[in-house]
């Protein structure tokens, strides 16, 4: 078997079965081998920040990496957004990325670029692969780097000859390494400060979100009075009905330091010490408040669930927790804003629902509303690169082909990775998208004065407009072979909602605000 | 001022008054600074990658530099494949790309990532601005950066605090030094070849394919006997009714290995050594044949029309040229071909077009059916990385606003930066698009069997297909604000590119082959 098969046979091997693809002539022998591999499912997106988007959706819901195929150093280029997305979610992913021959790079033909430059700023391992007998042992290494704790961006460079050569067959991925453990000594100091009685927040992140680590977390806050929080931004977390309800760390800087103003304990568990989104003038880059003692209890590639559930018994929070029952908001009626919007949500969202949440200023007001429907995951942008709802909500699908994914996506971000649509209806995944169309960067526009640029004139607003044209989603969406449709009321947007959560295949609702 | 008033005032006195932009938080003050300045023409993106190709095909038709204003790490990564392409192309290219708060880039927040190692391997020139008293200085070295010849990506990277704080004011762009003459002793050197009588090949690239440079080397054709032949990709080639015909030489590395194969020398004069785009097993990797003489005479670096002028001199080519009438084919009918549609292109292009080609394989035979067209400014992808078409031909319409623009659009390669029609329609930018709808990564059915990856299986082949969903170009062309139809034969095609010329503003015709 030559290179390209040894590669593809060894990520099977290693339990990476899903690839997302957007290939060229250097890649060609990978695609090939396809054909001579069973059970591995390949996946074309229209532009490279949908493939990497796409394997960020699909680990978050899988807990283990898919792999990409990319193009050279451009089309690494394309989906190093997404990758940065996936690297701050702590993503577990193997990408793929061609090269020219190893004896014709030198040549500097048009496509030539510095590839491992390109990849490094994006990636937690890269490595170029120099033999075809040798790849098999790379993507090993690669596979092995992206699943070890916290997980991480793999990127494995594989020049064309290397892949056309004969390889060297199947090598075996080895078991990887369990997450490591919390010391007594840590959770001693925490249980301490915890039943002390001062006030202590314990901010949770990462797999500290899950409903299992959640409600350990919630037993401890009944127990000794600490508060729980979330991050601002999760890459999963587990809620809705039956489940603990948390509200997590607002983005705007003012609201985010009132919630921690008073804290003389922060507990960090899967989260870390958290600063602003920005930089604004006079304002802090810390939110913690000064004098605050920031206790790291367990790191994202700690064993969180685990620590929280010592925590919990150091405190003597051994009681069950019971879970309250919570009302669902009614129907609104009435223009389409925020708040109309996230109460069609709540209010109809189905059990066992994927969230893909990429709704920016429109879904601020989303989560309080949201806590009695599902239960449900949610799933956030977790690196500020916009653009990552759509392919987000693609690879989530492509790994729960059973569940509903509803994808809430303001209108500006969407534009960034729209190709995505055209893999959903490809592959008829099952995703519901709302886009909110506000027609502009509304976040920008509070930015401005943020940052203590007030008093915009015309052409500054209109660098934040989306407006002249609007964007006519319904076309937009159909000319990606999706089922579309308009709102402007919440009455539609429920209406609409409701048949398309019915339906199959994915739909596309544009809810004019 | 502020350090952003100081960094746009600058810009505009060192020429570069036009701005593609895709900002955020970071950049809000120079996005504020806009309404201060008068004579800054700034111009939205809905996608860093067509800011970049906007900014490339600019500057191949004002020759000079536009900026681009991208966000942090992950907008510059959006911007890449473009900027790749431009890199190749010699655009002069000034972007601005902004970044945390000097004082907060240390706490690692949610969009922080490295910025100058993401831009190193797609720029000529880059550097981190320290202060907002420094930051108009910094600006004039990227100005001069980008326009010294042969040209270069340029790429300032402004921290908000640099924009917010208090700048110097406006800081004075220097004189841009001239193009490098070529020395007397090569242009002698390369006359006496020239007048050997053994076979040569002048290759021209760069600017060398500009009008004037062309008949130049025509003259010098005539006289000597000399083969002139063009570079498979040029930024930007002057040519049809007029002007002086040549070849490119082909892209497939057997065609083009066929056309150099009895070169005795090879003459450079603004292009390079021709290397085969990508290796193929079995085959070389360099185009010139073992033992060719190869002579660089001018770089990119260098006055290439000075040159060969200089030469038509020493070969005593002094006879005025006449270029002979061509006449246009007739308009075809029937089933839409890569011919017919070369024909209905070839027969239609109207004087002074500016034809922005991303054709692809469907644009192959386009060449020799447009030499009796125009005249007409001809640019081509010429980094590899597909994608650059409509951003290109958006760029190309604000720099020559009274020229028909024609794109000329492949449209696999049309879907990765689909967002620039919405930017023709908000600029109401005078450009026609023909999206070649063959349904197909065809270039890449080829190139499976050029690389060896022989009978390829459904997988496989499901990877290279665009159908299932078709396209619907004319929904995403309206959903995007650009009026659209749809051609099914050549007589249709030719009715309706008629009627599109004829109107203003963006046009697109779905072109089904």
């Amino acid at each position: 078997m030559n290179g390209a098969e040894s590669l593809v046979r060894t990520l099977k091997a290693g339990g990476v079965d899903v690839c997302f693809t957007n290939p060229g002539t250097s890649e060609m022998h990978f695609v090939a081998a396809l054909d001579r591999v069973d059970g591995v499912r390949c996946v074309l997106c229209l532009f490279e920040g949908v493939a990497t988007g796409a394997a960020d959706g699909y680990a978050r819901m899988a807990d283990k990496p898919a792999s990409t195929l990319l193009h050279l150093g451009p089309g690494l280029g394309n989906g190093i957004a997404n990758l940065h997305n996936a690297k701050k979610a702590r993503s577990p992913m193997v990408n793929i990325v061609g090269e020219h021959a190893t004896y014709h790079v030198k040549y500097d033909a048009p496509l030539t670029a510095d590839i491992e430059g390109t990849a490094r700023p994006y990636s937690n391992w890269v490595k170029t692969a120099k033999t075809a007998a040798g790849i098999a042992d790379d993507t090993v290494e690669a596979i092995v780097a992206a699943r070890t704790a916290p997980g991480g961006i793999a990127t494995l460079i594989a020049p064309a000859d290397t892949t056309w050569e004969e390889g060297a067959g199947i090598a075996e991925t080895p078991a990887i390494p369990e997450r490591a453990k919390v010391d007594d000594k840590a959770i001693a100091e925490v249980a301490r400060i915890l039943k002390s009685g001062e006030t202590a927040v314990i901010l949770l992140g990462d797999k500290a979100v899950r409903a299992a680590p959640l409600e350990a977390a919630a037993r401890i806050a009944e127990k000794t009075g600490a508060r729980i929080l979330g991050e601002t931004s999760n890459a999963r977390m587990e809620r809705g009905a039956g489940r603990v309800a948390i509200e997590r760390l607002p983005y705007p800087v003012d609201q985010a330091l009132a919630v921690l103003a008073d804290v003389k304990h922060l507990i960090l568990i899967g989260s870390r010490d958290p600063v602003a989104f920005f930089a604004y003038p006079g304002k802090p880059s810390r939110i913690a408040p000064e004098g605050c003692n920031i206790v790291t209890l367990a790191t994202p590639a700690d064993d969180q669930g685990e620590a929280l559930e010592r925590l919990a018994q150091a405190v003597g929070a051994n009681r069950t927790l019971t879970i309250p029952g919570r009302e669902r908001p009614g129907l609104p009626t009435g223009a389409l804003t925020p708040e109309t919007i996230g109460a069609v949500i709540g209010a109809l969202l189905p059990e066992n629902a994927i969230v893909c949440d990429e709704g920016v200023t429109t879904g601020r007001k989303f989560f309080p509303l949201t806590h009695a429907a599902g239960p449900m995951d949610w799933l956030q942008l977790s690196g500020g690169a916009i653009g990552v709802g759509i392919p987000m909500a693609t690879g989530a699908a492509v790994a729960c082909p059973d569940r509903k994914v509803v994808s809430l996506q303001a209108d500006g971000s969407a534009m960034y990775t729209v190709q995505g649509l055209w893999t959903q209806a490809r592959e008829k995944l099952d995703v519901v998208t709302l886009i909110f169309s506000n027609r502009s960067y509304n976040i920008l526009r509070g930015e401005l004065a943020n940052v203590g640029a007030n008093n915009p004139g015309p052409k500054a607003l209109n660098m934040l407009s989306l407006a002249d044209p609007d964007i006519g989603w319904v076309n937009l969406a159909r000319g990606l072979g999706v089922e579309a449709m308009r709102a402007e009321t919440a009455e539609e947007l429920a209406d609409k909602f409701k048949a398309c959560l019915k339906a199959k295949g994915p739909h596309l609702i544009e809810v004019v605000m």
